[in-house]
Order: C-alpha cells, then sequence, then structure tokens
C-alpha cells in the first residue's frame, strides 16, 4: 500500500484533466492511524482537495488529526476562502505536502507555521511532475498544450491519396479517447474537418468530451461535418472572417485579423481552458510543432512505412532549418500499445 | 546465477555475429556439479561448441559428464565431424539442448539415444529467438538482412540540404559500432559514399571491422571516398557497368546485367556472409525496406523534427501503396539510448 502522500498524490493523478485552469490537487485527513477523510479537487471553482477531505471526516473529528495534500495549502482568498485558514480553524495539528504552489504570493507553508502546526513540506517526484506543466502554463497565462501525431515509421500520417483510416491499431484509439479525456478542448483544422470528417468524442464509460476548437482562416467551414452533429459539447471556432455566424447557442466564433497560435491559445486560457490537445493534419500539426508553446508531444507510431512522395508528412515547414536549430524534444516515456508504439515527449 | 542451459546459450550469443553462415552456438559440459569444459563455435569452419567444450574438459574427463548445449548435436559430416558422434565416443552420459537444427536431415537426438544416451530437449526461448533467423536464411540460401535508419521523428535522414551528420546523439553512433561488429557485411550505396563518405568501421576495443559492399549501377565510384583507405578490410562492388576493374587486392568487383536485391544477396550467401547490415541512403534503404528479404528493421529516432520538404524521407517509392499492402514491421524491442529512441523490428 502507498503511504498518505502517495495516496494524496493519486486522488489529484485521478482528477487531473477536469479541472481546467486549475491545479488537480488530492488530500487524505488521517487520525489515530486511519483514514477519515479524502478529498480532490473535481472542478475549477469548486471546493479544494483539503476542504473536501475535511468536510467527509465531518469538522468535529478533525481536530488533532494530519492532513496529507499533493500541493501546498493555499493561502490566499480567491473563489474559495484559503485552505490555510480552514486547517487552522479545525484545529489540523500536521500538514504534509508533496510540491510547492511557485505561483502564489504568499506562502500557505508559513502561515500554518505561524499558527502553530506541524508544517512539513516533502517534495515527491510524481508530484513535482504532476504540477511542472500546470505551473508554466499559469504563469505564461496559456494552456498546457499537448500535440497528438498517430504516423508510420516514416513520418506519414496518410498515403499521398489521402487514405489515413486506422494507420495505427484500434488499442491507439482507446488510449486517444483517454488522452481526449484529460484535456478540456480539443484543436483541429478545417482541413481535417474535410478529409477525416472526425466526431473528436470520447468514447470511454462516463467519458468526458472535450470542446472542440477548429481553426480555418478562410471560415469556409463545412457545417455538415460529423462534429456538428453533437448539440452539445461547446464549439469554438477561429477565423478571420469576419462575417463568418452561426445560430446555433454552443457554436462561438471568435473573429482576429491575423490568427496565430498566441493569440489563439492566450484566448483559450481566459476562457477557462487549461489543457489543450492538438489532433490535426500536417498544416496545424506543424504550426504548433515548430511553436515553443507546445508543452508535450504523443507519437504513436504504426511500424509500417508508407513512401510515395510524402504528401502527408506530419512535419513539413518551407523553409529548411539547420540541424543544431531544429525544434527538439525529450523522450519522458515509451510503450508499446498493441503492435504500435508510443512515445510521449517534452519540448526541449 | 544462470543454469547450465542459460550458461550455453549466453555462450552462443557470445559468438553471435561471428560465425558467418553457420548459426552460434554454445555448450557447457558439468561433472560433479562443476563446470569442467566451456566451448563456442568461433567461426565457420572452426571447432563446434561441443568439440570445444570436450576439449576443454579433456577427452578422459569427460566420461558419463553431462553436457548442456544451445542448439542440438549435429550428425552430418560437414567441414567437421558430427558433434553427435563424438558425444558418443566420449562416454558422456547426458545431453540437453535448447534448440533443435530444423535444417538438418538426421537427427543428432535420435543417433544418441540410440548409442544410449539421456537426451532431452528442453527448448528455450532465448534459443529460438537467438535461431529463427539463422534457419530461414539458411533454407532461403540468403543472408539475415538488418536495415539501419537514423532519422528525426518526422522520418527524415537529412534536412533538404543534405545535412545529416548527428541527427542521432553519441551514444548512439556506439550502438551502431556494436551492430557493425556482429556482422559480416555492410551494404551502401554509391549515393552515400558522396554525400556522406562513412568509413564504416567499428570502433570498438578489439572489435571486428565487417566486409564493404557497395552498390553502384553505374560504376562511376568515388575512388577517394574514406571508406577505400582501410585497406585490411574487403570491400565488394556490384555494378552494371561491365568495364569497371580494381588492381586493388581488397577490392572485388562483381558484375551483372541487371542488379536487384534477390542476386546481390543469393552472391553474398554464396561468399559465405551470414549477416549483413544495410547503412544507406534514402534510395538502397528504400529498396531493402520494400523487400521481403529484410529480417530486421533497427530504426534510431532522434527526438527533433526536421521539416522541409522531405528530400530526404528515409522511405520512399515512387508508387502510392494503400495502407492494407505496405510493408509492416513487428517491435521486438525498444529502449531508449541517451535522448535518442532505438526501435528493433521484424518483418511481418
Amino acid at each position: 500500500m502507498e503511504n498518505y502522500l502517495e495516496q494524496a498524490i493519486l486522488l489529484a493523478q485521478m482528477v487531473n484533466g477536469q479541472t481546467g485552469t486549475n491545479p488537480p490537487v488530492g488530500a487524505v485527513v488521517v487520525k489515530h492511524g486511519r483514514i477519515i477523510g479524502l478529498g480532490a479537487h473535481l472542478r475549477k471553482g469548486d471546493k479544494h482537495a483539503e476542504i473536501q477531505a475535511i468536510d467527509m471526516a465531518g469538522e468535529a473529528n478533525v481536530k488533532d488529526a494530519s492532513i496529507y495534500v499533493s500541493l501546498e495549502p493555499c493561502s490566499h482568498y480567491g473563489s474559495t476562502p484559503p485552505c490555510a485558514k480552514r486547517i487552522i480553524d479545525t484545529g489540523i495539528k500536521k500538514v504534509v505536502y508533496a510540491a510547492k504552489d511557485i505561483t502564489l504570493d504568499t506562502a500557505g507553508h508559513q502561515m500554518m507555521v505561524e499558527a502553530g502546526i506541524d508544517v512539513e513540506y516533502r517534495p515527491m517526484k510524481q508530484a513535482l511532475d504532476l504540477y511542472a506543466d500546470f505551473f508554466k502554463s499559469k504563469s505564461d497565462g496559456r494552456p498546457i498544450v499537448t500535440v497528438k501525431v498517430s504516423a508510420s515509421l516514416d513520418g506519414k500520417q496518410a498515403t499521398d491519396l489521402e487514405e489515413s483510416q486506422w494507420i495505427t491499431s484500434k488499442a491507439v484509439k482507446q488510449d486517444v479517447f483517454n488522452l481526449r479525456h484529460n484535456h478540456d478542448a480539443i484543436i483541429t483544422g478545417n482541413g481535417t474537418l474535410r478529409k477525416d470528417n472526425p466526431s473528436l468524442t470520447t468514447r470511454i464509460e462516463d467519458g468526458h468530451h472535450p470542446a472542440k476548437v477548429i481553426l480555418s482562416r478562410s471560415g469556409d467551414v463545412n457545417w455538415n461535418a460529423q462534429l456538428f452533429k453533437d448539440e452539445t459539447t461547446p464549439i469554438y471556432i477561429y477565423t478571420e472572417n469576419h462575417s463568418l455566424t452561426s445560430t446555433e447557442d454552443h457554436i462561438h466564433i471568435i473573429k482576429a485579423n491575423q490568427l496565430n497560435i498566441d493569440f489563439i491559445l492566450k484566448d483559450l486560457f481566459q476562457k477557462g481552458f487549461g489543457r489543450i490537445l492538438v489532433e490535426a493534419g500536417p498544416n496545424v500539426t506543424s504550426q504548433f510543432l515548430a511553436s515553443l508553446d507546445v508543452t508535450n508531444f504523443i507519437l504513436y507510431l504504426a511500424p509500417k512505412i508508407i513512401g510515395g512522395q510524402g504528401k502527408y508528412q506530419f512535419y513539413q515547414t518551407n523553409d529548411v532549418m539547420p540541424l543544431d536549430q531544429l525544434p527538439q524534444f525529450e523522450i519522458v516515456h515509451s510503450e508499446i500499445i498493441d503492435t504500435d508504439m508510443k512515445l510521449r515527449m517534452k519540448r526541449k
């Protein structure tokens, strides 16, 4: 069995992807050697993990208890009162947390120490990994961006004749559903709507459908595309076409004189989208991969070679970059999924 | 500690790559609970592993001993007398082996059983894996062919401006030296001589330099290329140019009216080359990858994306193949080498 701090981190990992621009946090309240309350921050605007856990234990029972939290308890009045204050008020005597919240001005740690609580910062790799992207995103004012590509070993998303369905296996498709489930929104290009016509849904039990974001400079949107059939999930269309409109409530049109990644990402972050998945064709994919705003790059490689002249190479640029100035990534995880390879990478 | 049969397989693995068209075999002779002889087949034409082990033990000491062998002892008179007969003659009372030699007509197993020896076939995955390629190669009359490619994530061996040095890390280079060391010959194209000018050597301590095979239809060979500087390693040039000659003893020119992979591989096998490594540019690489004669495909992926228009995609074909008819591979092993990914695949 994991220890209590690891359990708090596990709880945080369970809600990772459903807290928007807020961090996923888990908390465990322990007294007399057993867990008396569990909590997690379930969504932005909702109770913080510490409060959930204290509430589950019952305020009256928490006196002299210990609380284990994945992230340092907050000390500021945001949409909820500070957790540090609530911990002090309930008479908890010991706090252990696994990562510091570097985006906050006042430390919850100090506030609780001054109230006489035994506070320990016990850094844990799983927690630091969990929050690194979140802290960067918060200070940049841009979402965590993951680019997902399924390609052949020779770097192609489709044959020269546009054949692309099932390059990777069905097991990868299921993994992509999980990936979608863990993001707030999916960005795709208008070209993908025309060619692949994906529904971009999450076919997992009780899964979450991320919002859909369509990039279309021209605004020449194919309204018959599959993804417009789902009217319960919001759709955002970014366009340079100032005459584009929609009468549908769930369709939002954002116009700009010149669309660029920076504008789109900042706007999405302000709308509360903390984690964005890019699932698009070579054009949009290449622009994101060339950008420094990409946090994660997930590449599914099918062990086949497509050849041809390579019209649908997933990464193509107009300019030739010198080898020492190319976008570089660090491979942080690799696994074989059925017959295919999954690489998870970070932009270096 | 491994058991004796596993030790015999380890010995075989140690000599894998240095036995030409013969299988790598290891043997351990055991008596009174301890190893009294170790052996391995060191090179084609040399003593078989069982004989090496018996000789190390001393013929007089082998009576009533057990012998563990990675492969079924042979029963035929080839360049050496049959091992099964020698085992019978020495009075060994027990034989355990880990893989059957399916390319032989008469079974050594049966021959030894009839002589009253306790013979056990104990199949071991490591041994079956070790010999699968060898058996196929022997029955096809073609070498084991490994294609090695170093590429960016988007499947390119070089930028559009031909810049290709150090796409992958120095640690990969070292791995490639080991790969070369384990092969009898390296095939490359004339284009690679012109562009990369590699020496194709094995810079490892006491390493083996494989023979070099250059494919050049035109015979327009750049005799100043780096690899001609090493006069101790044989070079084979396959060409359609019937007037091509060389006065150097170590350079062999093989002429054909029409060069094709089948002809080249059969000819190399007849010359005694059991394991061939293909290290070439997109042209030669693509031809081999498209061929069913490829046994192994080793792909080193550097986590960078080259982009451009993709003039040096490692796999390119004139025709567009439908997705369900593409060359497919099975990923049998993957590992991260320093910053890069290594995938070892088998043709499916």
